[in-house]
């Protein structure tokens, strides 16, 4: 059971000018399940993306960082679940080449224009010819307004699907924002998640997309944890489909533009924070915010080693308020020249702990209150500085453990 | 059930002349426990210890190090499980001084020559009232050959104790080197873990003890990680009561030298495996070897990232060879230059993965075979340069989290 998340409000997910969605059933994930989507741009939208850092990113992931760099411009992507075509060497760039080859085939398009995105096992072949056999039904199903259906598409051991949407007026033009999103465990965004898709028909210039794209990952997907796994996949795509008749957009600093980028990020944000609350056996939705650090840099080590720690996250499970892992965890984040005589400690509102120990005024009880809701604030000020940094995690359960060890079974 | 640890050998447990070991139940974690250790050490002892580098380190830890400076020579260890006595501010520090003088006074040494340490719960108020009330009956318990008592009273949740000795000629006079070691939980020591004792009669120059537990931690200690968490505890000290006849050992480096790390580093690996092989939950031994590297640093790395992924783990508690979790960790390691065409993964002895890719000869029911055994090789070739690292870990179980989610209740 994901922790909050609704199902998404069909009447916020707002068709994109200049963008169809289509979905299929290609029998590559297992029976009855959709696993295979295409999204297809009208000419002359403007499109950026961010990937994983993982090392051994899949082949998609090479091939869509290549891809972007054509002159040609986007047209086009195609996803497929059950399958993450990663840790599959050269035959893996071949077999996501040809799905690219495949869907420009269909479209009149050059192979290069083609975003390819794959999620699920690592380490098998991908089935391409499957993939091959399902276009002509992606592409016949497309239509502006299907978010939900790709949602739901795009979905591996996801409960529900995440799509959310805002409209914001620029220019006193009204621009429409969607998105999608999808991922449960392996989380650790280091650049993005696999997979994010957002689009908006504002005007952007293209030289943009890439700056706006990464901002946006920053300010969500790059802030929310399950296990600390950053995935070989992780993908997040932005698209301006310059319909909406704004004034183009040529900074992220301008009046419009930081319009524009609060609105989007107001979606990232619900999108990223849904993969948490739909985190594998989550329970519970855990805000970790890092106060007073010298650096976002330290701020940012100590929040994750807070909702990276299978101690902290099992006693969140257990609503047991065992806050001192939370001070082991602080204690080994790798900030050498700690003191821990400057750090105080809060669970919601309550102070449990004052310039390094446990407050006079702590009551078990009221640690105890704050344990049992679902959704949790953990402030740590650590007395060095003036910077704060934000992360979202979840719980540890046995669920967690039920689902990675049953995974492919 | 611990994977693979037998209940301690008492034939080879020896006593070390000039060394008496007192245990008691002094009330302090449940009843029925004993959970207080006294180590008496003729004078002339040479002691060395490491500690954690948890910036949040425990009271006793900080007294630890300070006593570590004094002239006098160490001469007592007062031992408590059922609190950690960290997270527990200028209080904490008072009270384990406390813990000190009664020590002291029963012996008619100076407090400064005492080494305290604490297991147990963080920000919780030591009871120290019970360790001073337990403190006759401890030493009254005195001998020379107690380590199994001793074993089993550091123990938290550990389920066996955990004991190993050998014995080496040196100089043409037998030498004997005891030891113990407690940890089941928060085990990802950084310098040592809480707790290890490990005891030899040979005549070792005072000079030499800094390095020498440096040393021996480095090669056992600080391989080892269960669920990554630093604890804020973790102390590690050794003693060489200098009663065994052989020539002063002055350097490591000498023929006695290197001898005698030899025979204590075997012992201290045995006491570092009892803990991972007793890890909570633990249902696998894994033994994780990084080849190739550039640098041992970077083989560290990549060794962590595979032995704390929760989903590795989990595969390996489902005896599952969803391998492509291995090649994620790889990958998200942090070694940024890595180029995935390099690299080789082995299990056991089944070649998996070959420069990148799925080994063309791999076969599902190869893995599967190695992975339903207890005790697993991984190996990953890097294919970088010639420096290796290994490290241990074992598997995430439901019982970890049930162990975690109950430990205080």
């Amino acid at each position: 059971m994901p922790v909050n998340l609704a199902l998404p409000d069909e009447s916020s997910l707002f068709p994109i000018a200049g963008m169809r969605i289509g979905v299929t059933e290609a029998g590559i994930r297992k029976s009855g399940r959709k696993d295979l989507t295409v999204i297809l741009l009208d000419k002359g939208a403007s499109v950026g993306g961010v990937f994983t850092q993982n090392r051994y990113c899949a082949a998609p992931v090479q091939i869509c960082r290549d891809h972007l760099q054509t002159d040609a411009g986007v047209r086009a992507m195609v996803i497929n679940t059950g399958n993450a075509n990663a840790g599959t060497g050269a035959d893996g760039m071949l077999r996501a080449q040809r799905s690219c080859e495949a869907l420009a085939s269909h479209l009149g398009l050059s192979p290069r224009q083609i975003l390819p995105f794959s999620t699920g096992v690592i380490m098998e072949p991908l089935p391409v010819e499957r993939i091959e056999a399902g276009l002509a039904a992606a592409i016949a199903d497309a239509k502006p307004g299907n978010w939900l259906r790709a949602a739901q598409g795009i979905m591996t051991t996801d409960t529900q699907p995440k799509a959310f949407g805002t409209q914001v007026t620029i220019d006193g033009v009204t621009v429409s924002i969607s998105g999608i999103s999808k991922g449960a465990g392996m989380i650790r965004p280091n650049m993005a998640t696999m997979l994010g898709f957002l689009a908006t028909d504002a005007v952007v210039s293209q030289a943009l997309m890439a700056q706006l794209a990464k901002e946006l990952a920053d300010g969500s997907f790059n802030r929310v944890t399950i296990d600390g796994d950053t995935s070989t996949n992780d993908s997040f795509v932005v698209v301006a489909t310059n319909k909406a008749g704004n004034a183009r957009i040529d900074s992220l600093s301008s009046p419009s533009g930081r319009a524009l980028l609060e609105a989007m990020l107001s979606v990232a944000r619900q999108l990223a924070q849904a993969i948490v609350r739909d985190g594998e056996g989550a329970t519970k939705f855990i805000t970790v915010q890092i106060d007073g650090g010298l650096t976002e840099q330290e701020c940012r080590q100590v929040a994750y080693a807070i909702a990276h720690s299978p101690l902290v996250k099992t006693a969140f499970f257990a609503s047991d308020p065992n806050l001192g892992r939370i001070l082991a965890a602080v204690g080994y984040a790798g900030v050498d020249d700690l003191d821990q005589a400057g750090i105080d400690l809060f669970l919601d509102d309550v102070h449990v702990v004052v310039q390094g120990g446990r407050h006079p005024d702590y009551r078990e009880e009221d640690g105890q209150r704050v344990m049992k809701q679902s959704e949790i604030l953990v402030r740590v000020a650590l007395g060095r500085g003036s910077c704060s940094q934000t992360v979202w995690t979840c719980d540890l359960s046995h669920d967690y453990v039920s689902i990675n060890a049953d995974y492919r079974s």
